[in-house]
């Protein structure tokens, strides 16, 4: 492995991330608070980043090994300097928490360590909200987007970043492809502010909404959470564009340059979107009784449905409070979640697609042993390799998620609460059951389980392999 | 599919049903019970296997999907028929709840619906606790043994009956194997029942619990399960045993014909052991506090984990009030059963050690690209085609234990009770955490529930595909 492409490369990012610490830094300043928190921090950033990138390398190409190490190290890096204005800002004078906090921001988690998320500073919150908007897309696509890196190699990193079973390229080249999906994602954003503006919310408010959206995130500016605003107006918008934000990004562009026919025929979306009708309609059905009627009851069940299964993490209703039916489905929502390309966390609706066919594919093979049948998606053969990196990649999730439960349970919280909790970080949900429902936060927990979460948030949202191979010694050993 | 072959051979299992009956009809006449309630069932089924026998095919030979078919059809036939006596003594008068307990029974479950297991009539006990000993080997592989079928192609139905992900013969036919697997279960059960005569039982309670152990079924005569005898010395004999029959069959064969190394280097008993040993400490330190000290944890913990890995259910204390921590890799090891070729359930060692394995080759090809790692089990490579086969059917074991987890909720229990419930159904522990603890039971459940927990069992102990294919209607379809 060439580690001085790897360290110009982080240098990068961290110019990056300095430049993007300036948002919060101006938030501060317009709202007559102490720019210092942000000044210090993005200082130091930036000149860490300039040492780093000053690295000589002749090398311009990178390998898969050096594309899953670049990915890795840059999201551990940004998380433990982000977190520093939480710091000293003093509104979360722990460090270790506000590394809780920063990676579950830049995670898309949406996972909360603060009781009391209406008292921080508007500079802090909004860099709270803006790390979702950051995290949602990857900042390294974003950096292939705006800088001229030197060859299409860079399909390793973007391979890395990206989440999905596989990465497709709208236009031949990946950089062009990162440019036109950072452009949708921006105008998507725009629009969702602009709608919550007409439904009365502050521009404060409306803005921040619309990045954790956006992020698939669910990091709110009130304890209440969406719920605050109590607007049906409010509850359908943001409920819709969780729903946009976690289906494929590129299917916007299909539809931008009017391919609307090719869009909808996405195999991926009917699967989607029958899981989110049939989820929201017997949900709907068993929480009626809570809320004085079927019509309310779908209000809910809409909205929750929508935040858990593009694992946003917005609520408008406790739903740890809800009945056992609703709570379960509920749960194995935080396993699907939403589309490849999109924001959104979890196995991918096509990874389950996938692993349901071939799984009635084999029942076949089991009355005909002599029969060759395909699995297809989208009308195409998927390829036996792929099927096999799923289902492995399949496995590799439930022991992440069973090893999490294990090790958080040492702090002796009920099985419900553990299970939920490493699940809803592993799935970059936010909230889960028990004590981290929505109502509930995570501090409940030691540094120990904060570390373990901390860990699967990074590992759900890099798709497993960039974080773990970061653990492998095999990694760092030259060839 | 040939329909004639599959009645004759279901015929054969219900006379072989007819005439297991025999011994719970004796020991009610011992005991000075009515024989009535297993007479008329025993001249029922041996009527049904008459009739069905005598359904005439010039075939002889098994294909794949007759042996599926074969095998989860006497499963359910034998199940239905099984359960009369218990309606008919009127121990359970319901007939939905007898289903259960002899579908626990066989499935080598363990779960109960009774809450007065003490208050049972000696021939009805009998017969609870002997379903443990018929389902723990399999009552397909048993008509293999005794009856002259034609061919060795009956291999078919030792594959779908047997668990683990290959099956192997340990002498060339399968008969052979048959006939030697099932004297070493005698010979075991036969050692449990006199070793513990000397631990003080009396004689019907030393030989159901040899049967319960030696089916890993975990079906006991007392209300507080072997706890109620207080004795070290039984919970060494017990839990002994159950890691005895939780391991390989053929490697006690192999010990017999003195290839002690060849037994000693099997790689799945390696882990199987170390997975136990593992469990038995960490849990022994979470549960020291509340024992009093790290020995009498030990005792527990050792008992417990050896009853949970097995699959079989035993309990020697409450194990749904220990620790979080104790609990949740109680869990894990629900996941994780015995070893293949065993009569235990769950996943199986070996399947587990292949899923890990293959995970770690995975990650290895993430660094290398272009390098071919084998996965290796006892220092031979296992086939792509098994690799992918036991990742497949992991996520199916998955998908059956979220979907039962969904349906079961519907009766409003609490998530815990639920995902527990279908775990321990579908890997035929027995009980689960939360209101299915192993002082707690299954009458909890809606009909609905059971008829699901009922199918979770019978999914479990044939290893899903015999049960599933029931359900394809391809299955019935002529070629």
């Amino acid at each position: 492995m060439n580690i001085r492409i790897v360290w110009r490369t982080l240098g990068k990012v961290l110019l990056i991330e300095a430049a993007l610490m300036l948002l919060p830094l101006v938030t501060a300043l317009i709202c007559h608070e102490s720019p210092i928190p942000f000044a210090v921090p993005l200082a130091g950033t930036a000149l860490l980043g300039l040492g780093l990138s000053r690295v000589q390398t002749t090398r311009t190409v990178y390998t898969a090994r050096e594309g899953f190490v670049i990915v890795g190290l840059a999201w551990v890096l940004m998380s433990l300097l982000a977190a520093i204005p939480f710091v000293m800002s003093g509104d979360i004078p722990n460090y270790l928490n506000a590394v809780f906090e920063t990676v579950s921001g830049l995670t898309t988690t949406g996972a909360t360590i603060l009781s009391d998320v209406e008292g921080l500073q508007h500079g802090v919150q909004f860099w709270r909200l803006f790390c979702h908007w950051i995290g949602g897309m990857g900042i390294l696509v974003f950096i292939m987007a705006v800088l001229p890196l030197a060859s299409d190699r860079s399909m390793h990193i973007m391979r890395a970043e990206v989440p999905g079973p596989v990465v497709g390229k709208i236009v031949p080249k990946a950089r062009q492809t990162a440019r036109i999906l950072y452009l949708i994602y921006l105008g998507l954003t725009v629009l969702e502010t602009v709608l919550l503006l007409f439904g009365g919310m502050s521009f404060f408010d409306a803005l921040l909404h619309s990045f954790a959206t956006a992020g698939t995130g669910g990091f709110s500016t009130r304890a209440l959470s969406v719920g605050f605003y109590d607007s049906a107006y409010i509850d359908a918008v943001i409920g819709t564009f969780m729903l946009l934000f976690g289906a494929n990004l590129s299917l916007y562009f299909l539809i931008l340059v009017g391919s609307w026919r090719e869009a909808l025929k996405n195999e991926e979306l009917h699967w989607y979107l029958g899981i989110v009708l049939f989820a929201v309609v017997t949900i709907a059905l068993n929480v009626a009784r809570l809320y004085g009627g079927f019509g309310a009851g779908l209000r809910r069940a809409f909205f929750q449905v929508s935040s858990v299964i593009t694992t946003t993490g917005f609520s408008t209703a406790d739903f740890a409070q809800w009945p056992a039916y609703s709570q379960a489905l509920l749960v194995v929502l935080m396993f699907i979640g939403g589309c490849a390309g999109s924001t959104a966390g979890a196995l991918k609706v096509s990874r389950v697609v996938i692993l349901v066919k071939s799984a009635a594919t084999d029942l076949m093979r089991m009355l005909r042993p002599r029969s060759v049948e395909h699995v297809r998606l989208d009308r195409k053969v998927v390829q036996p390799g792929t099927i096999k990196a799923v289902e492995g990649y399949f496995f590799c999730y439930l022991l992440l998620l069973l090893a999490g439960t294990v090790i958080v349970s040492l702090d002796g919280h009920d099985f419900t609460t553990n299970f939920t909790a490493t699940l809803a970080c592993l799935s970059n949900v936010g909230p889960g059951l028990g004590l981290v429902g929505p109502m509930g936060n995570f501090a409940v927990f030691s540094p120990l389980s904060k570390v373990v979460l901390i860990l699967e948030m990074l590992l759900g949202r890099l798709e497993i392999y960039p974080i773990l191979l970061l653990f492998v010694p095999a990694t760092w050993r030259a060839k």
